[in-house]
């Protein structure tokens, strides 16, 4: 009898888990928005996140449930809890990836390094926070931004005068980084944990664009350190599963925690090709708590690049082709999306023993679906 | 618009196709004999392959038809074509893997190197044949053998009595052989042929037991013939898709060839994590005539050891789980089939740059599910 994992979100992330759990004969069900949602192949339902009552009746089809985003509500993740299923990560866990503001108050009682941060509940609240560090800010709502939303810099309460009415908000200094880094470990419910390599991470216009596996020329004291943070954050707030730990490397040589995300991450998609474990098998194996795998590069170099759709939506399949045709050893992973501009809608992994070749492949691979 | 890949049978080698059509985009569609396949989860309809109604329903539903095993009935092949339906491994190409009298037949006209070999119509044939090759020979079935049954080795016709009502029956020299290899080759019906690594494989009773990539110890020139024998016989034969040539090296130094599988097949199942293209994503990019992924390995050595299922039938997540505690590097394979002595349930495979150690992990791994 194989071992139901419900995965509620049928997005792309709940799609890159078919493959592993396949090979591993676990039970992929997918509680999916919709019929032809990228995760549809496993799709057993069809329903919405925020309907206590579609989450119940899947609930009780699976025999672990685990995420494609971290957008079910408290009340439904704890309303599970009490009816007695396993939910990993933990609503507990998982209240700190939903509200940055719990997030920081969290990091701060545990000593964790991380930006200048504030509590705004008014506009007087961000008048003094930019007063004290420079004039400049970030100012974020505390929930359901992603990828640049939810977002603004500063220099004045005016620039987010249409936010305060669903205040609090959050304000962190605007931190002047070299790069930034990401985190990720595994966590099981028995205790283990297994860091990720510590990778760099290249954002355009506030989207994942590039990761580099790992870092290039991160130091001994760089990655130890990074991956203390991640260990700490996972054992601290409980997570079960992947947890992705975003960073900022500031040009003082410190490392600054960004964002926290508990589920398979964008970071970590070089995986798939680039790790003895790919971090959709690990998650798998975390919320089943099965003994986790090496999570190791297995060759020196490892570069993923975003697939972002064009303007025109017709023919990707023949970018795809054109992938294929040009680029032999480039491993193409997509999401099932239509696509359209800025979407991510697959991306691809590049693997190899030399850095500047392996991003040429990757960089080059993804480009041919640009505009 | 995503082609759609049918599959006909739903076995172990459909169920392996169903991670790489899922990242490359493809719609795989699985025509299966059971509702509890392995591949079921792709399974679009159940049915009979030797149901002739049943194959031109499923065919209608899709771009391109391919197979996970070679029993469709040449009639059904011809008239799937006749209906103006893609069919890769065309009929024409899949007697040939159907049918070893053909094969062997075809493979002399091609000058190609193989055992000593004759039709035997009568036990006054294989007197003949015994007396002209030493007393004993290899006695096939020409159709409807796999892991050894179908085969004797006699040394008098008595010994396959029963058999000669169903003849002709081939007759092959027992070939002195120092090791068994497997050479792949992928097709596209433009004509792209890719070679896979040489490889060695290991056969215990009958049933293929181990894989090494690439083989050990093998010469260039050995390396250049079986690639050269394998890549002219997929184009004189016309094969699309994943072709694999079972090799008998000699003892006196020559490479003779033992059967042919136009299809993905367990020799190749070390490509899954040992090379940059999985043979399973290699099928579908041929039968699709996307340009051929990269076949080369991706780190010194890869080495596959198949599962079989022991005696007991219920502890087998048990020993997944054993696996996964204690060979973190190795990566899992299961067909969703329950363990019956002997049956091939699973297999493992195991990398690395050193090739004592790959092979033991590999060993070890796959031990843990022997009784």
């Amino acid at each position: 009898m194989s071992i139901r994992v419900g995965v509620i979100g049928g997005g792309q992330l709940a799609r890159m888990m078919i493959a592993p759990a396949v090979e591993l004969g676990l039970e992929l069900r997918v509680l999916a928005e919709t019929a032809d949602a990228p995760a549809a192949l496993a799709a057993t339902q069809v329903g919405d996140y925020r309907d206590e009552a579609a989450v119940h009746e899947f609930a009780k089809t699976v025999d672990v449930i685990t995420f494609d985003h971290e957008h079910v509500p408290q009340p439904i993740l704890r309303a599970l809890e009490a009816a007695g299923h396993a939910v990993y990560p933990s609503a507990d866990a998982l209240q700190y990836a939903q509200d940055k503001l719990l997030m920081r108050e969290k990091l701060e009682a545990l000593g964790l390094p991380q930006p200048v941060w504030a509590r705004l509940d008014s506009s007087a609240d961000l008048e003094q926070f930019l007063a004290d560090n420079g004039g400049r800010a970030v100012v974020k709502t505390p929930r359901g931004g992603y990828d640049g939303k939810g977002v603004r810099v500063v220099s004045s309460p005016d620039e987010v005068s249409d936010w305060f009415e669903n205040a609090p908000l959050l304000a962190e200094e605007l931190v002047s980084f070299t790069r930034e880094l990401a985190q990720q470990v595994a966590r099981r419910p028995s205790g283990q944990v297994r860091p990720y390599p510590l990778v760099e991470t290249v954002q355009r216009e506030g989207v994942c664009a590039e990761v580099i596996a790992p870092a290039p020329s991160a130091g001994t004291r760089e990655v130890a350190l990074a991956a203390e943070i991640a260990e700490t954050i996972a054992e601290q707030l409980d997570v079960v599963g992947m947890l992705a730990v975003e960073l900022f490397e500031t040009d003082d040589g410190r490392i600054l925690i960004n964002e926290l995300a508990m589920r398979p991450h964008n970071s970590g998609h070089w995986s798939q090709d680039g790790s003895y474990t790919s971090q959709f098998e690990q998650h798998l194996r975390a919320v089943t708590d099965l003994a986790l795998g090496e999570p190791a590069s297995r060759q020196s170099w490892a570069v993923m690049a975003n697939i972002l759709g064009g303007p025109l939506n017709a023919d990707i399949d023949t970018r795809f082709a054109g992938v294929y045709e040009q680029h032999p050893t480039v491993k193409i992973h997509t999401y099932g999306k239509a696509s359209r501009p800025g979407r991510k809608v697959g991306h691809v992994n590049a693997m190899g023993d030399d850095l500047d070749s392996v991003v040429y492949e990757a960089r080059a691979a993804a480009t041919l679906f640009a505009d």
